[in-house]
């Protein structure tokens, strides 16, 4: 695909503030990515009326007006098939050709059940899932699922790891991922019976996978692995485990600096620490859950995020578009039949 | 129960440092605890060496000479008949009515196996639970299973939520704790089906328990509820990940004000502020995961700790012993048929 043909899809009405932050959003990754060319789908007149502050965007955005938008609150099944939507229309353009990622802040269970429904499921692939990279000591590694699917298989777990080995040669450009299952303990017989199917499964994939083993949540931050498998029940439950012990020490390190006389007296060598913590672990470049095993790429960005949030979601959305990851699954999971390989596994179990 | 007989049975070999940081733990919660009597289970002669230090404990210690002691590495399956281990025979002293709980900072499967084998499950109880009180930002909240049972039904839940709300009552003096279920979003329909079922169940228990629903994973910290109930594999995946996510955080800081040279400068402002939050987030002060839903006090301390966290467990187990903690989750439990109940909403759901 040549570059020049980038063209991303966006949700203009997902979001806290939209379409304010993400038409903010849009020209902060132009700035990154000037080849890039948006589809905008939302209601014209406040998307043109936001789009005044960046004029340089005029060339590169063209506005798709709909009536409607899919709320926060509104249930997946209720929207499903309402076509009006700005979601709706914004992935469709992604089915029909016009752009090659749709990007949406909105309601999560509603761009998953569009996305799939209009999308469609790759041929191989039993259950999408959605990704995003995380950081750890080291650097950044790959989770899935986070949510997409409460129960699943061994056989699920198994396409996970082989997407999230993609995801992480793409998007963490490591060449080896380190590929493990989320567990409660590294023993053998730990965790539950679907776990272990799915570590047999991806030892014996042939496609050569770094799979070692199982991995302890408190070792995710230690840098064990760059693949990180699980169900998406669990997955999420760890991710937002995550958000709220950090949100739980920042804020009291808030306040144990707030009731220190001596912290007052030393703000002004506090606060550099405090600024350079926040910088590290802000969570606005980890934005961007990615819907995969779907034919076409559809990302999640959160609701509450700000513009450069927003823009990080876009930057990469557009390397893995460029990386041209879809097909690059498609043709992986082409080279193995994991149904056959359950089937040999159950074999081998009774 | 005169608080002069209460005796706390120890396994002196179980822990990273035993029989040494057992001897300074329980001397340490002898200050506090003036009443308290020991049973030491162990090798003599290492025990009574380490005691040397601490000659106000012999009137209140008495050691139990044993050949063998649990290994960390041993499989529970390996070591549950083996009656002549430390872990063993400090269990079956409860059994015995020598002491009314059971401490040891030893492997943690064994713990649980042989308590529940010695000890027996409470006859109205289908599955003991592993609980433990956790910190969030206004105070502390009780969560439970965090490793038990790998998979848990609707009944194993409601039963938690009971066992529960009394650990909250009396560890944290809380009149009517807010309980809810740990799940991956606030929506009815999210989440597992047995926990959808388990709902049902706690608001039709007749309990008058203060049931507020679900909870995910990030509102924990915020104190939205006194009780957190879950099945066993996601409670351990949370609570690793908050240990996960403290040490990734608390290490940033760390290496932040390593690099800063303001930092460097500032580092006697600096200091106060780290220590205070070393000490508010201690987790020395959270140690002792009890087994709740046997028929005595068994209480694991964490393998690593040291001399005070040590003497928390002993303390916590203290509390619970002169609270009359086992007869009164008995008591409560007699009010309520799970079963029936699980009948009722089956009917309900069909």
């Amino acid at each position: 695909m040549s570059e020049n043909n980038l063209v991303i899809s966006i949700d203009a009405m997902g979001g806290d503030n939209s379409p304010r932050v993400v038409v903010e959003g849009v020209a902060l990754a132009h700035k990154n990515n000037p080849d890039i060319k948006f589809l905008l789908f939302g209601d014209e007149a406040k998307v043109l009326e936001e789009m005044k502050k960046f004029p340089q965007l005029k060339s590169f955005c063209t506005v798709i007006h709909t009536n409607e938008y899919v709320h926060n609150e509104d249930k997946p099944s209720q929207v499903i098939r309402n076509k009006n939507t700005s979601m709706y229309m914004a992935i469709d353009a992604v089915r029909k050709g016009n752009a090659q990622a749709v990007i949406s802040a909105g309601n999560t269970g509603a761009l998953m059940a569009i996305s799939k429904m209009i999308l469609k499921t790759m041929q191989k692939i039993h259950r999408p899932a959605i990704c995003t990279n995380i950081p750890h000591k080291n650097g950044m590694c790959v989770m899935l699922d986070l949510g997409a699917n409460t129960e699943c298989s061994a056989v699920n777990l198994a396409e996970f790891a082989i997407i999230g080995n993609i995801l992480a040669k793409h998007t963490l450009e490591i060449e080896r991922p380190r590929i493990a299952l989320l567990n409660i303990g590294a023993e053998e017989m730990k965790g539950r019976e679907e776990i272990h199917q799915a570590a047999k499964m991806i030892k014996n994939t042939h496609l050569d996978l770094n799979f070692i083993g199982y991995i302890e949540p408190h070792q995710i931050s230690e840098g064990y692995a760059d693949v990180i498998v699980s169900d998406g029940f669990t997955g999420n439950i760890a991710l937002k485990t995550m958000e709220g012990t950090a949100r739980l020490i920042t804020g009291m390190l808030k306040s144990t600096i707030k009731k220190s006389i001596l912290a007052k007296i030393g703000l002004p060598f506090l606060l550099p620490i405090v600024f350079a913590l926040k910088k590290r672990m802000d969570p606005r470049k980890y934005n961007g859950a990615m819907f995969v095993g779907l034919n076409g790429l559809s990302v999640k960005s959160h609701g509450g995020t700000d513009a450069l949030g927003y823009s990080y979601a876009i930057n990469n959305a557009a390397k893995l578009v460029r990386q041209n990851f879809v097909q690059t699954i498609r043709d992986e999971v082409e080279h193995v039949d994991l149904d056959e390989l359950s089937q040999d596994i159950l074999y081998d179990v009774y």
